[in-house]
């Protein structure tokens, strides 16, 4: 086929974050298990908000993370992904078409915001250490209607990247049932990210049957998601996905990542960071940094390294977009 | 009189800060002096908003930074300031109230985004040496009606803060002038911040009408303001400025600050700073520790001190709204 017109389109949830520094004794009173993600609903959102201290409000979404590192390394983006026809909906589609992704998912109507739901938002909650708790109320999001995958867009990526998180909700995932049939028949790789652990602990059944019917060539798990997924240790699981999917990534936290293609290996340490302020999107910008290597056919190591790259710069700041200049930092890192 | 309820009652802006960095050149070919800021239409919102990069919202405002500043270190506060019923607002009211401000100022209406205007934004353009150029659009907060002014609640302050930007729009001038009023009649000291040249250029006459008629007892200008405002150099400013107003605060940027207090006259250099990061907000947190000094009658050095501790904590991170425990800094600084 002729060259795609984009690197990476990725389907996910349009979300803007609302973060504010917490004590590990606030998360212990809220019951809220550090470092994890859970969906939270409208009183409970409401509830929470209002014990956090000041905030910033920085676009977010796991997919929408990842296309913004990728475009900044280079690559042609495109998202798909609803927000509502709101302020922060406006926010939201200014950040990404910044840095140049292209968005043009219509937005969800908000004539009436006591009937219609609003731009989804993530209260995440930084504790000193930098690990984040995750508490998403996804609004218009997953309401993402099958009819917003315009087939034709799908069939000019290189790569169809699918948000786990997004498994989720009914809508959303028909709309990403037909998306991986429309990119199967097309040639198009399709990359998917566990996201996690509650993903995979709710609908990990179906990751599996997509790994098994050979619909996903590219995945994107970390380490707890690879065991609760396998129901094995880490290893063994990293192994066994190894077996079944073309390409793995694997990351391990403070540990780096690891990749398989075949019976190929390689693995990276974490590049060293002054001080961690902010872990919201270390993943994401883990699997934007391996796509632009992906994309240009690098070395398994290579894409590691560029993972680890701009993973590294995105913990060093508040928020889950990057903010240097990763192009320069990769190249600096590379040689 | 009675302890009064609130050390610091400020009336000003609502604004919610959209900050993104910029390169020199752009501010250059959008022919915007570096570290100015205007009053801009909503056309000119649109087509500026579109140019700049991927943004990070926080709330602002220069009164409600001080006023943020000022609880964190200790002070009762309240602020006199209009949102509108949207998105923004509610977000603004958070970060206010979250940090102890009591903020009870209705919101304006917003049933119809077509007619009614928007919570306020300032459009925050952020140099590689950290200097900020503002572009604002006032929205709701222009709109600040006289009725908002509850005469018992300005009673039951020590001081009264008001913002000078707030001095241009009619409805809020007219709040603020009758806000004087019931002050100047209950015993309340009276502190204005000049905050802007364009402010100074269109309104001096009216502030130093203010100072001719004993109505200010606090004034924070900086340098270029208070040379506009007397028609002379800075330092001969200051001085004839003393002259009139009970206490004068006058910031120099890297040069640091200066107060007079009758014929007491104090200076403090700037705190050092690993890195600027973004000067958004340095001369509201000079206010906010200066007045937390002055409220607990500390010397005129001292408070000279804790502004110089609170500006540099916020320019050392994006946002005007502090983020360290001032407090501590404070504290670790007067030893």
């Amino acid at each position: 086929m002729a060259d795609p017109k984009f690197d990476v389109i990725a389907i996910g949830n349009a979300i803007v974050d609302v973060l504010a520094p917490v004590t590990d004794a606030f998360l212990e009173a809220e019951e809220l298990p550090k470092g994890s993600m859970r969906l939270i609903d409208a009183e409970r959102s409401v509830d929470l908000y209002g014990k956090m201290g000041q905030t910033k409000e920085i676009s977010g979404g796991a997919a929408a993370n990842t296309l913004t590192g990728a475009t900044m390394l280079g690559l042609k983006t495109a998202f798909i992904g609803q927000v509502a026809d709101d302020q922060l909906g406006e926010i939201y589609r200014h950040d990404l078409t910044a840095v140049g992704v292209s968005f043009d998912t219509p937005a969800r109507p908000y004539s009436d915001k006591e009937s219609e739901p609003p731009t989804g938002r993530c209260l995440i909650l930084v504790a000193p250490d930098g690990e984040r708790t995750m508490n998403t109320s996804l609004g218009a999001s997953q309401f993402l209607p099958a009819a917003a995958i315009d087939d034709d867009l799908i069939r000019s990526t290189r790569v169809l990247f699918l948000e786990g998180y997004l498994w989720d909700p009914t809508e959303p995932r028909e709309a990403m049932k037909r998306a991986i049939q429309v990119a199967r028949d097309a040639g198009v790789k399709i990359a998917f990210a566990t996201c996690a652990d509650f993903c995979v602990h709710m609908h990990g059944k179906d990751f599996r049957a997509l790994i098994d019917d050979g619909l996903i060539d590219i995945l994107f798990v970390n380490e707890e998601e690879a065991g609760i997924l396998e129901g094995s240790d880490p290893d063994a699981a990293f192994e066994s996905l190894a077996a079944d999917v073309p390409v793995v990534v694997m990351t391990r936290g403070a540990d780096g990542a690891l990749a398989a293609r075949g019976d190929e290996r390689a693995k990276v340490s974490p590049e060293p960071v002054e001080k961690v302020q902010d872990l919201t999107g270390a993943g994401d910008l883990f699997a934007a940094g391996f796509l632009s290597g992906y994309c240009r056919d690098a070395s398994l190591e290579e894409s590691l390294i560029r993972g680890a790259v701009a993973a590294g710069e995105v913990i060093s700041h508040w928020g889950a977009r990057p903010e240097a200049d990763l192009q320069a930092l990769v190249k600096a890192r590379l040689g």
